[in-house]
């Protein structure tokens, strides 16, 4: 067997990593887009049914990430450093925990109508979101870095945005809300959203170290 | 020297890594022990004592995880990946620094009597940590994957109980504590309590992704 | 060409890391100062200066980590394994993190006069940076292992210290401060200075287990 035979031997294995990164990516933006559903409506009931919705997809973004760890684990010969993408989908699974952990203060803490300031965050993790994903999906052939590395540039300036958004809310606040319970309760909200943007950040990092490898 | 007698002469590092895990997972069950006595004592002496205690079991800990790490530098080639087992030896660790954590909170806050879902977390702590045990023993010939597994999906049962205890009572807190501070408190402790079976859970993760390499 | 000689080629780059090992400790020496400035100061111009100061060295440091982990992805053979310099940039980076955290809530918080524990930590957090610093410039020769050993020793002693001052602040705040929003705000500040000592230690651990590899 000649040696070029024995790598074909591992490429279907190594290609299955890009399609469920891309399935990882693609449940991503739809948790994203719930969310901002969740900020968005007034209709307790709608809100409990996206509550819901969010936790049944987050269930499946955790599925998403240990398809990828199982496959980590059988594949010898990974695309990227297997580290980058234990990162990679460790990072992904976080804002999808973070998007949940907001859903689920909402609920939990009934607020029943969305400040500015969490319509606005919801849109930044939205944001951040699509960019990873089309991040994501040029990974598969790497013809286009720049397409890459521009995205990981705007998921650092969405992060920027989200933190100064958060600030200026949490300062608002503590300036403002007298009732120390109302305080806490906004706080964590607002704490769960920026967080998520946090974590599109630590993909982006992974990716632009990625890129830097094949480049 | 024939290649088998090369690696008859790494065995005996490669064992200590066995002992060394067993011992860590010894101790975590101890931990979690006394933490279980902790929330169920009335008397303020023996919960100063227990609290006492519980501090020098997470030293001991802390030296366990030390050892793995130091082992881990000095040895060539490990049962399992390097990565795997300062993951495992990590979470075990944390496991140990939430309980301490909680137990902290409890005697700092002056909580003399603990509440109904304090003393059923620290009981699904305490199952954590035997089901890790079990796992952790099983490491050493790994003939009966099958145990392994199956603590790995008891961890991940235990730690979604937990979740839901933990989301009832801080629902329940926001509805019904009015004093800031006290809900402050408990919340605090509430969380330690939770976050030590989600570092359970972490270390599942990890048996799972050793499991998986070696079958 | 001979082995040697290829050994040579990688030389310039793996010298490359001590230097921006080196600039990321001497900035991360600086940020404390800033700090400790800042909790020193009673004048509200020259902490707002300082707050944007400690902003601006905190995107400094930021870039000193982007450095490395640039260099480390370029990097075929790097002076210690790959996972200890990411996790050494890592925590360096996030005790920045805290150091500007604590500033920004300083601010935020509206808090104008510093209480003794914030002072005491703020001078604990520049002494682990200043031993941390020690420690990185020995890598360069590894020839006084001694040196970094007994640095690390001093930042787990500094970080029990940091961690004692902290339990006895909460504890003290839960006491006697009954207006649970001022509780809020000192609790946040003190907790991310305590974390900064934390990082530190997590820096030594990262030390330590270096200096086990080449020993």
């Amino acid at each position: 067997m000649a040696l070029d035979s024995i790598f074909q031997f591992f490429i279907p294995k190594d290609k299955k990593f890009f399609t469920l990164f891309d399935e990882q990516a693609a449940n991503l933006v739809l948790i994203a887009k719930a969310l901002n559903e969740l900020v968005n409506t007034t209709n307790p009931e709608r809100q409990k049914e996206l509550e819901k919705e969010i936790e049944r997809m987050e269930h499946v973004l955790d599925q998403c990430a240990h398809k990828i760890f199982l496959e980590l684990g059988k594949t010898f010969i990974t695309p990227f450093d297997r580290e980058d993408i234990h990162r990679l989908t460790s990072s992904i699974d976080e804002i999808a925990d973070y998007i949940h952990g907001a859903s689920k203060r909402i609920g939990m803490y009934k607020i029943e109508k969305s400040t500015p300031t969490m319509i606005k965050m919801a849109e930044l993790i939205l944001q951040s979101t699509e960019e990873l994903q089309k991040a994501i999906n040029e990974l598969r052939n790497l013809k286009n870095l720049r397409n890459i590395t521009d995205a990981c540039v705007r998921l650092n300036s969405i992060e920027n945005h989200a933190d100064d958004l958060y600030d200026a809310a949490v300062a608002d606040l503590f300036d403002n809300e007298k009732d120390a319970i109302k305080l806490i309760k906004m706080k964590e909200v607002y704490s769960a959203l920026e967080t998520a943007t946090d974590m599109a950040e630590d993909a982006a990092n992974v990716l632009e170290s990625i890129i830097v490898k094949t480049s």
